[in-house]
């Protein structure tokens, strides 16, 4: 276990500043060149930062005038040599519709490799549960 | 990089072997006991190899006189010290349905950890993208 002040934290804080911020390219420059995204929307697989950059476009495109925070919960951290991992769960709330009408929970994994700029993340998982009998993905957790 | 005949690999192996005898005991020994599963169906989070061999539990007795073949492919491993991670598609094909009609293709990811009894699972998360305008979750891969 790693303390809050540790180096993969601020991958955390640099994620949640580049979203609020929609700055694509500190967004991306999170990720490792070859990174392999497998994200909850529409797609099994982006092979690469270059195309996780276009997809991560389109989303902060499509917010227009609202912004979007980002919250952790219950992050379990491990960190090895040049490998580290981070779960938990992760609330996207767009700001301008108050509080958490529009807000959706997904559960993260990131596996991080340690490069000369920092820690990289090299593998991303995002996903919410589906419901077994309609096949519909359920988006808000019940705590 | 891990060459194919790594330790690593082993869990691979065991783990579709577990599944295809429907060996409950087996499958949660590939877990650590702290393990946080975040699983496809249903459910936010299983907190522990317990809570997670229940489900699949359940899972292998729904099978009834069926059994399960699982496929591996595009496997990414990343080794280090004491931690490892496995990230890939997986297709659970159920057998006596014939060729793939009840195939049902998975993205996983895992983080192992190196302990005396080998490498166990200490994170497990499964999911299959979902349709943006439907909701509902994309159960077969488009090559």
């Amino acid at each position: 276990m790693i303390t809050s002040d540790s180096p993969i934290s601020s991958v955390i804080h640099e994620y949640r500043d580049a979203v609020f911020e929609k700055d694509v390219d500190a967004f991306i420059a999170l990720y490792e060149t070859n990174a392999r995204v497998f994200d909850m929307w529409g797609t099994w697989v982006y092979p690469s930062a270059d195309a996780w950059r276009e997809s991560v476009n389109g989303w902060f495109s499509s917010l227009g005038a609202e912004q979007v925070m980002v919250d952790f919960e219950d992050v379990r951290t491990i960190e090895d040599q040049d490998l580290a991992m981070i779960h938990a769960f992760v609330t996207y709330s767009e700001v301008s519709a108050g509080t958490g009408s529009r807000a959706m929970v997904n559960r993260l994994t990131w596996a991080l490799r340690r490069t000369e700029g920092g820690w990289k993340i090299v593998h991303e998982h995002t996903s919410a549960p589906v419901d077994f009998k309609s096949a519909k993905v359920i988006l808000h957790r019940k705590s």
